[in-house]
């Protein structure tokens, strides 16, 4: 693959950086709609439409330019180009950890095809190694293909491979895990893999990227290299999601399996957590404990329990939200729905009756709120109370993806809608968070 | 109502309360598992159990103390009891803008139900001035209650009557209008009414309160003050929700009707803006406007369009989504759908064909993102482009709930998809942002 020196960038506006004599890197004076603006020519993201002309400015924001007839560019400069930064490393060690990392595909391990100008899915554990070389040094580390997928394909069927996958290198000595996987889907697949294996001995890490990894401000180098760091000394046994925690290229932050929610579309920091603390943060070479609970490394003997249901689904009430559209999963033999309901746990009237004849029909039905951040509470309002007593289960301090996941792992575990219920309210992994420390939005 | 002076306890922490003489806003010293406490006596939310002993520390936060026998209180000073904190107001003027007050019901016009000690909804304006008398001071106020409703069953016939009463009142000469409204659902009619009210002379106003108003703590004192001054004096005529900004009693901000999302179940800050900055903020009896983009109060003609389709609805995707659970729609006559997809707009391979069904049924099929913030791109991906390929239309920066109403909208407004087509990507009231300031979340 030839490098593009205006990745990105076509038409009229690509003309106008080649006139300028401009590169990605180098630092430029735009003049549009009389305005003027100095920064470092970036390479076009998906955020923008591709007439804008990105660049970074002193402020470390980045922002973009639309693209018109009068825009004038000035190379005022050239800075270096940029690369993967990384975070400081301490001295290789003898007899290094184990880590293992097993790639589902995503981003991460993906690269843009210059024919339509999308991202397409592939790359081999030799291309990982081969980008991030240094991950030889922090760890003894063995690569896999597990899958290759996008993650919006991934479900129940990848989730069992994946524990299997996971249980069968820590049974062989992995000291820790990690699982490459596209972030749209990677807070389902975090949740699932915290359910179907248990009583961990060691980390289990979650590592992905918001930008092609092509691109020179990709972040799957340092999130991959703080991965495997972590994976090989932490000091806790769970599985999390480790991501960009700011803007900042140097600190990674690990978020709880089952506490974690996309946020962004597109920043690096997209995943924030949802009524917990980061359990952990990889900066400057350290590892820095946030969260006082957490499940350290230990000893354990791991349990692989990896069989989910397809009979559960999950359901966004919205104002005018037709009862028979609810009805319909009672019809088709449906297990178990979660109702994504409004603030702390309420849905309108018309849904009583189909609420009433899940209960009827053995059908688990759980209460979350499409509020992120909160706790639903069903005996405030007296219409909270009515759901309660036609058997509606209120899911506490769980978000819609964490419930519905772990529905299916209940689904999967017992046929009994007793022992359901029971699994579903009990804190299995830290899916709940029996204190809210504050009142204040926690993120 | 006889005044509780410990609102909220319950049992044997009462007792304890009790015997310590402790009433609410007293400053206490408080020790369990052998640490100590010191702070205000809050009434009890529900945010905690009602084992939680809830104080409010010299930090400003609240912290709660889950009670056990070993608890000790002691009463070190009793603080002034806690009262509604009103922004500081402007003289009273002659000839004052007149604001119309709309209640629809919700916890601003809600009260606790002493047998039950859950909330129920019931208000009549006249209690609303009584609560607060200095609304007389801001606005020649008049209040009237349109419904009175908990906000999960308010829905498109309810906003149509909305649209209405306030369409009335604007051409009778009203300068502004509050709409009192439970959170709950809130930016649903919000958006609904953005759409339904166009060309706006003047603001629009929700205003509602994340605390019951018979609470010292409530919000609602403020929220309706800050709303009635804002609606009388604002720069700005459009739709929005304005609530507290943040912790502090002082500082409101307003959020256009079509760009803003609860995030929280219950902190009074609850609402955030959505890939927007807030239109305004009300502090200390001032406006400030803080977007550049707004539209401006003017003397022009409102336009009233409340007519909405049922024939729409709004789904979550998810790992292992049944495709045939869309199909039911498509069954149904269903004439919209929007699918909120993961990350930049990506469902699974297995929705594509009913993606085509949908084209070929002439059914509008939108994508929005379930990430809060960001803007979904199909053309990022392959698996982006088969969906464009397919007919499903990207909504931009458009989240779920105002592209769910939208399309309701629009389908009362016409019978023909392309013309539905051309409505949903248009940009009517601000519920596009062609711009993305910065490629950072905005919160």
């Amino acid at each position: 693959m030839t490098e593009d020196k205006l990745t990105g960038y076509r038409g009229s506006l690509r003309k106008a950086l080649e006139s300028a004599g401009a590169e990605i890197g180098d630092r430029l004076e735009v003049t549009v709609n009389q305005q003027q603006y100095r920064g470092s020519l970036m390479p076009r993201v998906e955020t923008y439409d591709d007439w804008h002309l990105i660049i970074k400015m002193v402020s470390g924001y980045n922002v973009g330019l639309a693209y018109n007839e009068t825009m004038k560019i000035n190379k005022v400069g050239t800075a270096p180009k940029p690369e993967f930064k990384q975070p400081p490393l301490p001295e290789a060690e003898k007899g290094l950890p184990k880590v293992s990392i097993i790639s589902t595909g995503g981003t991460i391990a993906s690269r843009v095809d210059y024919v339509t100008g999308g991202v397409i899915s592939a790359m081999t554990s030799r291309d990982l190694l081969g980008i991030v070389p240094e991950l030889v040094e922090v760890a003894d580390v063995d690569a896999d293909i597990l899958y290759s997928v996008f993650s919006e394909d991934i479900g129940m069927e990848h989730w069992a491979g994946m524990a299997k996958r996971a249980y069968k290198k820590i049974k062989a000595g992995a000291d820790g895990i990690i699982f490459t996987h596209g972030t749209d889907t990677m807070s389902y697949s975090s949740a699932a893999i915290s359910f179907a294996l248990q009583d961990l001995p060691c980390p289990v890490i979650f590592v992905g990227s918001q930008r092609s990894s092509d691109r020179p401000s990709s972040d799957n180098a340092t999130n991959l290299m703080g991965g495997v760091y972590t994976a090989a000394h932490a000091p806790f046994a769970e599985v999390c999601i480790g991501l960009h925690e700011n803007t900042s290229d140097e600190s990674i932050s690990y978020l709880r399996g089952t506490k974690v929610r996309k946020c962004h579309t597109s920043t690096r920091y997209a995943f924030q957590p949802v009524n917990d603390f980061p359990i952990a943060r990889y900066k400057n070479g350290k590892i820095e404990m946030l969260n006082e609970r957490y499940r350290p490394r230990q000893d354990s003997e791991p349990k692989l329990l990896n069989k989910f249901s397809d009979k559960a689904t999950l359901i966004k009430f919205h104002p005018d939200y037709h009862p028979a559209s609810l009805e319909y999963f009672l019809n088709e033999g449906f297990r178990g729905i979660i109702i994504e309901a409004t603030g702390l746990g309420q849905v309108h009237q018309k849904l009583w009756p189909m609420v009433e004849r899940a209960r009827k029909d053995s059908v688990f039905v759980g209460i979350v709120s499409q509020c992120t951040w909160g706790r639903v509470n069903l005996n405030v309002y007296s219409h909270g109370r009515e759901l309660v007593d036609r058997g509606a289960v209120p899911m506490e301090d769980m978000h819609g993806e964490t419930a519905y996941v772990k529905l299916k792992w209940c689904l999967g575990q017992t046929e009994d809608l007793d022992e359901v219920k029971k699994l579903m309210r009990t804190n299995l992994v830290g899916e709940y968070n029996p204190r809210t420390p504050f009142l204040g939005r926690m993120e």
